[in-house]
């Protein structure tokens, strides 16, 4: 069945790369959250400024797994894809890549729950929310 | 068989902390890198400034994979361990879990190549880092 | 006489925020120095990547002064401009400053040396990067 | 008159060096802002989690002035002093200065501000902490 995808470059900075001259790895982290935010606000048009100031909310990670295939250099740009794996009532699989032309940089799972701020027990994702999430489902 | 583990503290501070009040995950994985850091230059006496700067290498991450138990918070005292799942000729799979008092918090397993700046493949450990990392091997 | 000023937006991001909700001071250097790279690589056409791998050269800083006027939110867009005060043979002041749609967020003069790398003492900047540096200068 | 200098020693780490080798200058703010944390927790014994979770309070930077003498590397240790050059009832500058062994790295002053969260308006400092604050005046 038909599913989104949701596609989004950006540029290893300075503000990435260790002394080795490649993208340090806390800071690829930082890189994924910036996608996962972008696909927030300008996807499911629910962006974390709303989730956590309005809504009061966050989405607490619960699960990671990913695998670094090639480094990433100062000024390299890393087209990232981001689509579901699974989604259910109050977590959500996300499946991030990362590709620098034809080369594949990394990958990884991130499994992300729903909780309301100053608790760590899930919630149900929004209605509305999870609609248009459900639209990123790999099948 | 006996094995050692090294052991060591760290405190969440206010540049681990996102609008949630909470440690934010791309933070988490500095913290680790710290605790490498630590291991590497207290407990195998190979401080990762000689690593890069006069051995000219590095350990790039290779596979990670981590569970988050339990929110940090600002302030928080975190007890990390380390020690070793897997040590080959040129990678160790790495397990570091944090506590706070007596409650889990995070653990997670990192395998760490070893190589040559400007190369990704990968080359052996220096022998006698190897011998110091088999101190921390669980078997 | 006639200058130009390098504009940019950037968006306030979960990275850049601290427990109080706002952009935490370490945070705010990182978004100038995006500013400052996306200067070199789009409009003075010399990108850092090429500055410190092909030249092995860096620009350290070596003052920095900077007032805060308001704070800024998670979800902001700041407005970043960016112009020189003064360009001498070695050296850059280089002043930007951060609005929000009308609100004067912060504003910072940077004096920049540039150098070879394992080295501080300065060097002279390359002609052609000295002369499109020049059309920023605010005299 | 005698005053109290608050000192403490910090290790550059991997996270706060850039591909140069050296410490990247927002990284440098990461450590300042740990110096003033450790100042408020260890010898004004009010802990910035306290600050925030507790009093709803934050200290939001106003101006920052700092000069970078000699760059730093991955490994070296900063020994750091902090004094406090001026104390008024909402602010406070605070002057920080970095050695490695006899070498002078970096010395800034920091105006900061008591604020509450959610408003940018200064408030006084609570008593106790203002007359603790006091003995690290240097007159």
């Amino acid at each position: 069945m038909a599913h989104k995808t949701f596609e989004i470059e950006k540029k290893v900075r300075m503000q990435h790369c260790d002394p080795g001259g490649v993208v340090f790895t806390p800071q690829y982290f930082n890189l994924f959250v910036e996608v996962l935010e972008d696909w927030f606000a300008d996807a499911l048009r629910h962006p974390f400024s709303q989730l956590i100031s309005q809504d009061s909310s966050g989405t607490p990670a619960m699960h990671i797994e990913a695998r670094f295939h090639a480094p990433s250099k100062l000024g390299d740009t890393l087209a990232f894809r981001l689509h579901l794996e699974r989604l259910r009532s109050s977590t959500a699989l996300i499946h991030i890549s990362a590709r620098c032309a034809s080369e594949r940089r990394c990958s990884m799972k991130f499994l992300y729950g729903f909780s309301r701020l100053g608790s760590f027990g899930l919630t149900p994702w929004p209605d509305e929310l999870r609609e248009r999430m459900a639209e990123f489902l790999k099948e």
